[in-house]
């Protein structure tokens, strides 16, 4: 039986692959191309983790991850005229998916066991796990990476970063923390998206 | 003595590398990034594929593949004006190169000590060993991979590799079964350019 | 208190932040994905070493380049009136931190304890340490990469790493062999590019 985080991982890996897949099917890339970019987001943020912490990446012993970007892959396929109506929907599930990814990626490297990470590595590691699918998406559909250019996504990230660790600091509860720090992400990230708040941008040079 | 196998690596990586060169040029490229092109498409997806698997990347202990891929660049400065004819001589080495890669790639990852590794981890290895190259050389081109949307390529190694296991299953040989492997490989793909069968695309959504 | 290695190591962290964020701000990224561009250009290289060497990345026990990556985002916006006055500084410790990166990568090739690498590998290494970070820099950008079109950059890195073995054969002496190794790369970088000395490209096919 898969336990309450399970499903919550499963619903996150079943919206990144979602937003890669239409976005391959956008620039015409065929089905096979679109499962790849479809999965390459949904995995790539916490291969990369597990490269970086030296450890096997987490999709290479469980197949989950692989199947529920096929069942996303059939999704798009059949609800192609009703995905834009579905737009909100998927902004829920993709900022779930972004939130229990980020607390994820900051446990998995505080629970390493042959290397004492500092926390703001492992803040690091929960933004890497959360976002760098989208940046791994972007760069596959030659784009430059939206992360880089629009809305508060990867900071979202490191905001449920430090709550973790504030939360841990005055509570040591984990369960508290780890609500905490999800919360955090996704409210940033509502309130970023409804009151169009971005990040500013330096001035060119030139002007 | 190089070994037949080794042999045929070495078709491969020439192949490879050639395809990678060939693109740069076309792209303008000096010699030396020609020369990093032609390198990361030969060596690119065994790279990749030895660092999921947490083994040292093969080519960093034995020059042949950088000296390969620099015979390459000689060779397509020599005959710039006559590679055009050579088209389809190149057509097979890359699929030789190709089918030889996804066994090698099935193969050093079922036999890693360290890790059992379900058979469906070694078909994507394996596939990773053949087709991730050419999406590195894509990248470095700043062009969308071309597997992505184009001819049926990375899933002659899937195929491959569901071959693999099926002749492994049946037969308990491995000659037979490496034979079986590569030869699906290099009639599907042969079978897919002749009759030009490519993947079907999912239509754009605000069609 | 920082050696001289140290400072010289934060100059190069320093010069090749701002090298990817002013591009980055000169394409309309975020001050977030300025820092992220910035950043990856400066501890880029250096990662995808460690990762092949099958080491801890440096980056992830030690805060400085973080932060140094920081303080060259803070630098840009202040200045970003000034900066192309500066550019011959910023040439000057790009250089500078070209050499320093190079020799760093070889030295901690050599001294890996788990394999013997041969030096070419040290070589190649070292080229990574130096030039892998601008690589990631303009495929983030969604650029062609530059050293690969444009100058002596990486090639510059091999005559160093070419240097640095002759030096240690005949004069056997650390300090004298990285100070000979560091001169190379500078001198190269410098002369190629006042006397814009830049390495052939092979003619197109269809010419």
């Amino acid at each position: 039986m898969p336990t309450f985080v399970d499903i919550l991982e499963y619903i996150g890996t079943f919206a990144f692959a979602i937003s890669g897949i239409r976005l391959a099917c956008q620039k015409d890339f065929d089905v096979f191309g679109a499962y790849v970019v479809g999965l390459a987001t949904a995995i790539g943020g916490g291969t990369i983790r597990d490269l970086l912490l030296d450890t096997t990446p987490f999709w290479m012993l469980k197949s989950s991850y692989l199947i529920w970007s096929g069942i996303a892959l059939i999704f798009v396929y059949l609800f192609r005229r009703h995905l834009i109506r579905l737009n909100n929907t998927f902004f829920i599930f993709d900022t779930i998916g972004l939130a229990l990814f980020t607390v994820v990626g900051i446990e998995k490297t505080m629970n390493m066991e042959d290397c004492n990470y500092p926390f703001w590595t492992a803040i690091i590691m929960g933004t890497i796990t959360g976002a760098a699918g989208g940046v791994i998406r972007d760069i596959f559909l030659n784009e430059i990476p939206l992360i880089f250019r629009k809305e508060i996504y990867a900071l979202a990230c490191i905001i449920g970063g430090i709550t973790y660790y504030i939360s841990q600091a005055l509570f040591d509860n984990l369960v508290i923390t780890q609500i905490a720090s999800s919360a955090s992400i996704i409210i940033t990230r509502i309130v970023a998206v409804k009151y169009k708040i971005g990040l500013p941008h330096i001035k060119r040079e030139d002007n």
